[in-house]
């Protein structure tokens, strides 16, 4: 007789919107799935799909050869798991929290002095994405521990993508996807602001802010050719264009007293760069002219 | 006996990778194209194609009952085209360039008074998308003249979108659209960076990058029902966790001297936010911030 073959029991450290996600994941896959979380409470709708809450972290950890971190910050990991570590021990800890690429190994080195097997994750899509096909999400660590623990992650959905062995590789694409990410979320917040200064319903800009990141997406691959070509070809857009544009948006947005500050730091950039006799390139100089050690934005 | 109707021949002032683009795509369509740029050089291309360069802005305007002008700002057009007011007189000029609503408004009165019939107009995607499906040109201007001179401006392919009869409209638009563009960029340019000091080469960071711009896109319009809601829920992420967030990105940047002013100026609305007591809520709720006049960013 076969049956359903047994599926690892799975520990999840940390339940905000993200660590949510994740236990139900593991839950919907059939997992038996612990939880625990600094603060009451945020375990309720997971007990009822089954999770157990473990009263303290040492004993949600105790309850699974895989746990599964994800809470706000590398020092919020510490703060709980230091206390448990040696009920880690011989375990795996993956660790989902976002956080430096410097953080992240210094915990695989506190992993190791403890015995504790490490990888190191990224998500890069967001809550309601996790079990889904969109989920994506990055590992780094020691290749043999991902793929031992590569059915259970599974259950998380989407493409999971190992980066390698340095324990720092998940996070340092982190941070450069967070980059884009939240500098752009940051510029879609005023601009919806300025768009409503305008009169302009936001229901009436989405579809076009909807274009504007499908263009992101669309630019990507030349913009990388460019960034590794090191040449930076001005035919479709120059940076002195760009910084017109620009003005025009800051001039826009405190003519109703919005403030602009993050588009003036961009277009400092620009500026800088048209400065140093670089207006006529493309915007993909602008990487070579902000990653001179020590230059001001 | 029935062959090709005429095409009405057009002028196109401005020959930068955008007016090119144009005249090009005007040419394609078979419509006769006279084309003027300040400094020589740039139409040969074009005349070898068919296009004829005329010797001056005004000569350039008398050729052709349609005028669409695209250069670098209103600045420009008006240094160009005051002295050729007169040429112009009963003509229809289309505004391509982009500038802020208030000039456009400027521009239109202007035109007004000089007898010459006005569409403002912004281009919404890059030069290598003009003729082809993808353009993406918005229209503000009388209904009755953008309805005459749809046929020809067809020849810009993609979709021309008219948005009413207050010329500012487009420019309105346009200024929210590369609020979000040049901010996205300016935070791509630097993510490239950081990539880099992280030894990530560009190739293997742009797909997830790609992936990045597909999710801003995805957000669009939840994010906008959440803004004319004035309702900004953080059960998917919140404030305090961007906040965190950016905390881990500054820290890997200025780790390798990379100057993070721009990322700085994001997370300063971001904490101003959370000082208000709105750390639990969506990104969302940062339009409402910064919508409020006369607040720092
Ligand atoms: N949400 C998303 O869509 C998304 C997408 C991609 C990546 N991520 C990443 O996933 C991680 C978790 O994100 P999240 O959205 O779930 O929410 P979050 O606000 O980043 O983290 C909340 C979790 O951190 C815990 N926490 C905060 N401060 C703590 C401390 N000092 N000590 C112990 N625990 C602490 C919270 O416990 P309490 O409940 O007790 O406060 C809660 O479990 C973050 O690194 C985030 O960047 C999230
Ligand atoms: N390129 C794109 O992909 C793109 C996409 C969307 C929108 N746009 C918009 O299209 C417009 C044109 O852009 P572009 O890319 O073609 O290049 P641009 O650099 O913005 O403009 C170049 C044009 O402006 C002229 N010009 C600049 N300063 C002038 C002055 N003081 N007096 C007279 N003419 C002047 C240039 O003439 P010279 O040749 O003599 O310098 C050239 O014809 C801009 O508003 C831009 O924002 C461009």
């Amino acid at each position: 007789m076969t049956g359903t073959p047994a599926r690892t029991p799975v520990t999840v450290i940390g339940l905000g919107p993200m660590g949510q996600a994740l236990a139900g994941a593991f839950l919907k896959a059939g997992h038996p799935t612990t939880v625990w979380n600094r603060s009451a409470g945020k375990a309720t709708g997971l007990v009822e799909q089954g999770a157990v809450l473990a009263p303290t972290a040492a004993e949600a950890v105790a309850a699974s050869p895989l746990v599964v971190a994800c809470v706000i910050d590398y020092d919020a990991v510490h703060a709980i798991l230091g206390p448990a570590a040696d009920a880690l021990r011989g375990r795996t800890l993956v660790n989902l929290t976002a956080d430096t690429p410097a953080k992240a190994r210094e915990t695989a080195a506190w992993a190791a002095g403890h015995g504790i097997g490490y990888l190191d994750g990224a998500i890069m899509t967001p809550a309601y994405s996790i079990g889904g096909p969109s989920a994506v999400v990055l590992y780094s660590g020691p290749e043999a521990l991902y793929a031992d623990h590569r059915p259970a992650l599974a259950a998380l959905g989407g493409s999971g993508v190992h980066l390698g062995t340095d324990p720092g590789r998940a996070a340092a694409h982190d941070v450069a996807l967070l980059d884009i990410f939240w500098t752009a979320m940051s510029g879609v917040a005023h601009a919806f602001a300025l768009a409503k200064a305008e009169d302009i319903a936001a229901k009436d800009l989405a579809p076009f802010a909807r274009g504007i990141g499908d263009l992101l997406a669309g630019t990507m691959s030349d913009y990388a050719e460019q960034v590794d070509a090191g040449a930076y070809p001005g035919h479709v857009s120059s940076i002195a264009s760009a910084a017109a544009g620009m003005d025009h948006v800051i001039e826009a947005a405190e003519h109703h007293g919005i403030d602009a500050a993050l588009l003036r730091a961009a277009r400092a950039t620009a500026r800088r760069a048209v400065e140093e006799g670089h207006g006529a390139d493309g915007y993909s100089r602008l990487t070579e002219v902000l990653g001179r050690p020590g230059a001001p934005a």
